[in-house]
């Protein structure tokens, strides 16, 4: 099913029924392998990803899952020789902060009983709170962001079939988008890019999601630093309990001039 | 945020702005909370789902992430005393065909080099081909599934943001329809359901879901034993894969009289 030049999406012949009328024709499809992490040696995630953007999507996953407690003692991270579906990350040697993610859901589940409550709890403490974040945003930019998101997906247009997420500054400005079967996997690489840049944590920036908002992405978006976060669909209760908890602003089904402010309201500007 | 007799929502004041003008009212979003699964006493996996038909997504979980082999071993599905985010399972004691998902993943990580290709064959061998289900099904009944499945979707009405599936008879009856955040959720939910009522395998089946279609709702489906599976939105590259390898139909953007058929197209009878 190869032979596309671009990574992320492929050709197959698909039976297109029209009213009635069956056609076989070639249909585009959004690419999706697995994705092996492997932290010094030993592997810790297996993902389902849209390949391209790897080495962003691993070390966005460090930093969002709070695998590397300071992006620095990342050393290297490159695919496998054997095969494009692997990487490898090589940390600091001996450094404190490096924890992978079995230690992690070990911590959240050891303590059941208030299990539900515990593992929460543990999921947040990863992140810090964003409320002394400055920036303002005014309502014309939010509600220009969708379309600038839109232009910026092209396995979208091309598969219909796949996520998306951007940073903007407060302006409006795109810093980076990128796109996935995942959406957790958009974020990733969105934060990976930044980690990469040296631009974390995201002070000032809005990060826009295609779909949903759940909790993860949430936490994620909040891990990163990121004070804004917009997505075109709607919020879950516990992606707007994460939000108002930790000074973020949580703007969802933003289309057109409609859309709905769940959290951080005063960091938006009004234009009436 | 609590309040909302149906555990699956829940009411927040939000600022809903339109056309420039705020106005604070309260709007209705769907609930996320994590669930606890434990295995005899061990906890096995944490999902962030949507509560309500709890037993029936650990019963689901069991069964399409191959934890059992057979579901006549699980003795028992209830929630924990202490929570409602917690669910315990009590399997046959000594029995084989029980297996927490740690040794899978332990088995699909540990050969690396090939990791790629040794973790997806891995991930393939939980499930029986479907080439066998002779179930034929009329385009005209595919084109009237997607209007029954929004009938069946409360909780989407009410929140615009969650996931949803149904399984339906050749014939188009709804047999089962469940929402959730998680579109996993969704499917282990039906499945589960299918479970508890000793339905596996759900031979002549058609299982529809709301979204988009990856390899892990193709999987599900597979493992449950589905032979058509159909979606709103596209596929991915894997899930046709995944299809065509194992003689499952497999029908995506299935919108109105437009829709394409990617795998397993002769048990659609034509109208034409």
């Amino acid at each position: 099913m190869k032979g596309d030049p671009d990574p992320g999406s492929t050709r197959v012949d698909a039976i297109a029924v029209r009213g009635g009328a069956r056609e076989t024709r070639p249909e585009t499809l959004v690419v999706e392998e697995p994705l092996e992490l492997r932290l010094d040696g030993v592997p810790i995630a297996v993902t389902m990803r849209t390949p391209g953007h790897d080495v962003e999507l691993a070390a966005g996953f460090l930093v969002t899952e709070g695998i590397v407690s300071d992006f620095g003692l990342v050393n290297a991270i490159a695919h496998c020789e054997q095969t494009e579906n692997a990487v490898e990350i090589r940390t600091e040697p001996g450094a404190e902060g490096v924890r992978p993610p079995a230690h992690r859901h070990f911590f959240a589940s050891s303590s059941c009983g208030i299990c539900g409550k515990a593992t929460l709890e543990a999921l947040r403490t990863l992140a810090a709170p964003v409320h002394g974040d400055p920036v303002r945003v005014d309502a014309a930019v939010l509600e220009s962001l969708p379309a600038r998101l839109r232009d910026a997906q092209p396995l979208f247009r091309a598969t219909g079939a796949l996520h998306a997420a951007a940073l903007f500054t407060a302006e409006g400005e795109l810093l980076c988008a990128r796109e996935d079967v995942g959406r957790h996997n958009a974020v990733d690489k969105l934060v990976g890019w930044a980690a990469l840049e040296g631009r974390l944590p995201l002070r000032g920036a809005i990060l826009l999601a295609s779909g949903r908002l759940g909790f993860e992405i949430a936490q994620k978006a909040l891990v990163a630093g990121v004070p804004v976060l917009a997505a075109i669909s709607g919020p879950s209760s516990l992606a707007v309990e994460l939000a108002r908890e930790n000074g973020m602003t949580l703007v969802a089904f933003l289309r057109g001039d409609g859309w709905n402010v769940y959290a951080g309201a005063e960091r938006i500007s009004s234009r009436v």
